[in-house]
């Protein structure tokens, strides 16, 4: 058979997405299975158990992340494919481990057709992508690709008290690889999309090119606590109404700067918060992104210039912490050229876009040629058991990422 | 001694002042004598000891109100001061019990000089002006005016469960005089601003020309919660922006119509408030006061219709609930022309201005010429331990109102 025809079977892949959404199943739908969780240790076992099913063969390494490689006809870095298998406490069926079960029906598919490709071929899953148990999110990647130390890692307390060291030997997932060195050839990650963008256009395929530089800004704003009735407007220090002001100032930041810019202000807390009293204290945040870091920067200005300003014309106080910030990151042109290539060499229709998400990627990016390709999210839905994505569109997925795979593992 | 040269006592009125707040003194100072409790049995003890003292003949009406009428040289109805003894949970030691004991005070110096006027005079405190334990306030006044129904108002259950008519009677002050009939000739209740705008010019007498009209509203916007990252900004529903335009815009409309209008957002509740979560729900409340009934109507047509017509270019649903409204009440042009008139007589200085709160004054202004005087709030503080007037700007206010009692009784 000829390898440009070669195609996944996409009812055999939504299969082991539904065995591996049974563990740690949730009513109603969507599953839980916190990192080094009880659930995870079980999806986990699963997983490998698939891995060994199809002949790979399974190291772990000290933050307990799994890689499953079939060895090319030369030895070499191999060409990589995974996300992870944790969960957020109601999560979907689909958010991460799409891209490892995905994985997995490439190789199978090589197996079936008895292709051995040239270079190695790489299936893993990273602990603790989500952060919903340990923080940071994206720690297995992270260490693996050598920008979290390890001893560090496996000291993060959860937050319900545990430490990573401690539940990973009860999962009996702390394995003897090593972590910080492995570099891959390059590395593809399959996933939902998160947002509502190819749902809504009925795009297949998302080429992502990059994933958002993220600023996360606490804003604490001091006015003066007064009578609503008794108080002229002209001696009011109103919390309330600068809080508000930023708001609509970033929505416009968003809206004026157009393209990837987007803002949220996600977090509102007003105090004392009574009908008849002047608001002393507003707490807000704004969550800005961009996939440009000189666009996000000049976001930041903005938002920061503005609040002060409308702080200072209240005669309110304000404070500002910020609370996250990540640069962009770029994925290769030519692994988001090859990507598009291929899709549209299978008739499917394709939109360059950023990742709003962090995603394990984005450790790899720095290291090897990286991208990531996307299939529709309905209606947008993630992190949420209503998560969910048509068959058809995960095997169109799975067939774009099996002939990247295949391409690169040749070339 | 002639007439116009009469002064009150400052230190006796401050001495009496300071004697009833040490009924319910709270640690570092105010009191805390919420309606028909404990405390304000024996805060109406002691201020009927006074009244008694003065030689007034004292009755207690079936809510609780106490009068005290001093005969005059000819029967017909009096001419009354009065104001509340109650507090709110961390009152100030003036609100309400100014009045009460200027009125006594006004009592003992004509009692000094030996001064019989033509109409009785009468000084009164009014049962729960603060709604702090029982609603609605300005209960006690509300019900010797007939606005509000005796046995309706017996039946109200309070915060802490309990019923102001079991209260009543515990505290021995459910007496026989009947309500809702008794008609003064003329009300004047002096009180702190419990703003800040005498203080801040260093004005001596405020001429209270009404009580601003207030209209409460509550605004619960409904949007869609969405991910901060993967959500485009043409794509979101945000409530809290929606909410943030509104709390602005309340802003914009007391400033354009100036005068005496007055916007509070009061009340900010944003949910699932979290820092990458496009919000999905946000509560608010706007407070809206004028003195003109005409102008409150503007200021509220103009708030509701830009608030729907925000939320349905954001694509959010909105949902508006009155949660009071009140119309403004004007007092009567002869009192506050009299008040103004005695007050520059004895070189005082004096503002017309609105009072931003409700005061039991307001109950009689339907039945009787009415009229308030201010004297000045240290900062505008009240409902407040720390809550200051100060001793000469009290003799002041009590020198206006002993003249304006003389006058009026005399006429």
């Amino acid at each position: 058979m000829s390898l440009s025809n070669l195609t996944v079977d996409g009812d055999r892949l939504i299969h082991r997405l539904e065995e591996l959404a049974k563990i740690g199943a949730l009513e109603g739908g969507g599953c839980c299975r916190l990192a080094l969780s009880e659930e995870d240790r079980q999806g986990r076992d699963r997983v490998v158990g698939w891995m060994r099913d199809l002949g790979l063969a399974v190291s772990i390494d000290g933050i307990g992340n799994v890689i499953g490689i079939r060895a090319g006809s030369e030895d070499g870095p191999p060409v990589m494919v995974g996300s992870h298998i944790d969960t957020v406490r109601t999560g979907g069926i689909y958010d991460g481990c799409l891209g490892v079960i995905a994985g997995l029906e490439v190789i199978q598919t090589l197996n079936d057709a008895g292709i051995t490709t040239r270079r190695p071929l790489a299936v893993a899953f990273f602990t603790n992508e989500e952060g919903a148990r340990f923080a940071p999110d994206m720690m297995g990647s992270a260490v693996h690709q050598g920008f979290l130390d390890l001893d560090e890692a496996l000291a993060v307390t959860g937050i319900d008290g545990t430490v990573v060291g401690e539940e990973l030997q009860k999962i009996s997932y702390c394995g003897d690889a090593e972590t910080g060195h492995f570099r891959a050839h390059c590395f593809i990650e399959m996933h939902v999309e998160q947002g509502p963008v190819l749902d809504a256009e009925g795009t297949a395929i998302g080429v992502v090119e990059g994933v958002q530089g993220i600023s996360w800004t606490e804003l604490v704003i001091g006015g003066v606590s007064n009578h609503a009735g008794t108080t002229p407007m002209r001696m009011r220090c109103d919390a309330a109404v600068v809080s508000a002001r930023i708001a609509v100032e970033a929505r416009s930041i968003a809206e004026d700067m157009g393209g990837d810019q987007v803002a949220t202000a996600g977090v509102v807390e007003v105090a004392p918060g009574l009908v008849n009293v002047v608001p002393n204290r507003a707490l807000m945040t704004v969550d800005l992104r961009n996939t440009d870091e000189r666009l996000l920067q000049q976001a930041e200005a903005r938002l920061f210039s503005y609040a002060d300003k409308v702080a200072s014309d209240e005669g309110a106080t304000i404070e500002r912490r910020t609370l996250a910030r990540f640069a962009p990151v770029d994925f290769a042109p030519e692994m988001t050229d090859l990507i598009e290539k291929i899709a549209k060499g299978q008739d499917l229709s394709t939109r360059r876009m950023p990742s709003g998400a962090g995603h394990d990627a984005q450790m790899f990016a720095p290291n090897c040629p990286t991208a990531m390709i996307f299939v529709p999210s309905r209606d947008g839905i993630s992190h949420n058991i209503e998560e969910f994505t048509k068959p058809g569109d995960i095997q169109a997925g799975a067939n774009v990422l099996l002939h990247v795979v295949l391409e690169k593992a040749e070339s």
